[in-house]
């Protein structure tokens, strides 16, 4: 919907998935690296926890397209006018595309949890798509408006693509956890850029919106994608921090001679790698 | 040919050859997968399969280059006129010279299975190739057509870069079956898209086309570009069930427990890879 | 040079070095896959061709940056025209430099052939450097030319971008022959692509050049260039079987025994490929 | 700043810095190959050796941001004027954002090299980042300039693209030396041409700029961009020659009978990969 909630819940929806991805990843790495310590990190926990992850996308997914279908003055449901020969309210229903997709990517993961047969790389490829097709939609969005608002939703369209770009590669290539959090840095680059675009043409204290042929105004967003990127790097990293202690303190209080030991393989290990 | 016949036939011709890849493709992934039961993916049968596809590949293209060259009014052969110093309906050589490649891929298919010295990977390149060359020219088609004309041919192009892109990225990375049905996911969009170009330009119900200048209608050809992938996506799902369907229960029926064996390995190496 | 002697001694170049690539990777190949045989590819000839072909390399661009400079009414090495404040024949200056990274691929192709220490890669990575020089120099080529022009050279631009890029693949990803051969395919279609552009603008026979206005011409060059792809395929198909065939009837002529259990291992490796 | 100090003070760096990069990375790689004379090529050496380059690095970025926000008539920290209603030396704010994320390369560095836990592809992740994030400002920077500062500003923007593509590469695909040293001979291209901005766009010698609508300019430029990429190619392999014959002849001169030894693994090790 045009206006500041439209793009807060989107934003929203973003910002805590991208949360939610970056602490699964950091603690899927640490159980891969403490192969001992597989008590935390057993296979039936991580099934339940892709099936809640599904279901909450679904969920997220499904209350995106019913806002967007059913708000007063929505398109419920109608796609064609056929009394005034046009079509209706267009824009919604991109929204709505979009938020099947994402809904899509939940069906995937909730389907290769639960099917053994299903390769687990359906769940990212779709995921990979799912991002694609929300640039390919936003880029095909904004035909005719203003150079502001073109070139505020340009900027969600490249971050979109990147994550998809990445999420991509990690299917085709040797994957690491750098370019995991990669992935998750861009999904919390494009939530809070959708607040940041809720602000800057909708803003909700009610004035006016930025205006939208100042060349100083793109100038300045431009820096401001990269502070917001900043925001995202500086956030993962104190996931990274806080997970790693977590998991440290916890190991050290339950089994202290075996984090002793964990330490020392680690160093053992990285020291290889190095050179 | 520009009418509706000549956008329903390369459509449909893709949109078989889709299906038949997408069933190809999950067919080698489960032989490989119980390599025990290899009584039903014996290599002579692979070298049939593929010498029969190549086969319908050149029919399908030799039957459209006659289509293209001989329909009453078209370039028979000639490619000058030499009279009026102008060039003979290069649209029809265009889609030729298509034709032409998908023709090669054939002839590759059948060479690579035959000849025991070529490298399997010749009959990839030149699959990725064709749609390469398909990619160029219906890039270079659109010269001073009209915004609708020109932003459907433009969405076709996307959609074959895409599928040589993903067929080039399996020549040179690891691939997997997501790779592989994401191409055909690729090859299916394109087929169902020739027919809505065709319903778009050319309506079959001879009504006139749809309005060339209205921006609404780009609109609604960008989101239902996705709805065709959408459709994509469902049908590559259910060939995916129906063929693991197919081949569980042939299986059970005549080696019941070697099926229980299959299913616990299965199992087994799913569980490793997981984590 | 701004004529077709400028255009034919480039695009020969290129053919000669194209069909010799061609044949020199396929033999590599041959001798990879024999590994018995190695006395027909030992490593002291494979040096001596590096620095023989290095030094072609050196020769023909030595040759094509002299007769750059130095043909009647040349720059003669001037750069800046102090006198009238302004840049003397830039153009030749561009081609001047594409030739200059060109013998630098030779340069470099004998110093890794004759120094150990230096990795193989270094050769690999100037050669596509040289590509991509190319590129770039032809991309900012055509500033204020004429759309026909500027169009052809957009063409060559497209087949050096091409062999530059697989040939930078070809460092980064798992390679084979078929990736080597699509480099050589690019290298042989900017070859004949020379000559056609020598054709297009300055017909050798001394008539008019083609209309450059007329969009029936950049239709006509689209379907041309995959024509020229096709007759670059057809070549290296030639080269492969003629390669392929002397090498197996040299073979069998001194080692009759010998070729028949290479032709098993051959199918029983395949065989399990296959799959 | 808008003048020659502003960017001979960035080129600086930006030479500095590929000039060490390259030195370490053919260290790294001698030390690899030679594995026996690990005593020159201690872990803790290098962990040093990577705290130092980091210190380094974020004293450069924080000096960068300083001469930006406090040269006479800079910012000072300002960014918005509410009382004309307007942004605040925005360009100057964009150079700041960059010398920030260089900075922050810096301080990934030390903290990969300090904390035994942090992987340490996030460094390579954050120094690719960095350069990628350059590029996107200076894409974003010259709105409404003139054509040739736009164009100087472009090639700019294809070294710094370049930069991060390779880095990003040397992440998920196969990497060795020859891919390094093409990501430094970007480094040292980027250096070069940051002074060469400054001699067209702000001659130090105090006289007028370059004609900035003049085509021939642009025409020179390019391959003006070509002869820097010559010269770090130049410089490259004079390092590469000097420290190769730096490490060896101090090897002589301790272990000669060791040389001896490892000339000759070298030489059976290459020529079982020269096939």
């Amino acid at each position: 919907m045009g206006n500041f909630t439209g793009h807060a819940v989107p934003g929203t929806f973003f910002y805590i998935m991208g949360i939610w991805w970056t602490i699964k990843c950091i603690m899927k790495y640490f159980f891969k690296k403490h192969k001992r310590t597989s008590y935390l990190g057993s296979k039936a926990l991580f099934h339940r926890i892709e099936i809640s992850e599904g279901t909450v996308l679904i969920v997220m997914a499904v209350s995106g397209m019913l806002g967007e279908q059913f708000f007063p003055g929505g398109p419920y449901l109608t796609l064609y006018d056929y009394k005034n020969s046009q079509w209706v309210q267009l824009l919604g229903w991109h929204h709505c595309t979009m938020y099947f997709f994402f809904g899509l990517v939940g069906v995937t993961n909730i389907l290769c949890s639960t099917i053994r047969s299903l390769p687990a790389s359906f769940a990212k490829l779709i995921f990979s798509n799912a991002f694609f097709v929300e640039t390919f939609i936003f880029y095909n969005h904004t035909h005719g408006r203003e150079m502001l608002d073109v070139y505020v939703h340009k900027l969600l369209v490249l971050a979109a693509f990147l994550t998809g770009l990445v999420a991509f590669m990690e299917i085709i290539a040797r994957t690491n956890i750098a370019v995991e959090l990669l992935r998750t840095s861009f999904v919390l680059l494009q939530g809070s850029w959708f607040w940041q675009i809720g602000f800057v043409l909708y803003p909700p204290s009610g004035g006016p919106a930025w205006n939208s042929v100042d060349h100083d105004n793109i100038m300045f967003l431009s820096i401001c994608f990269c502070w917001h990127y900043v925001l995202a790097i500086i956030i993962i990293g104190a996931i990274y921090a806080f997970v790693t202690w977590l998991i440290e303190s916890r190991l050290k209080r339950f089994f202290p001679s075996e984090v002793e030991l964990l330490k020392n393989t680690e160093r053992e290990q990285e020291s290889e790698e190095e050179m």
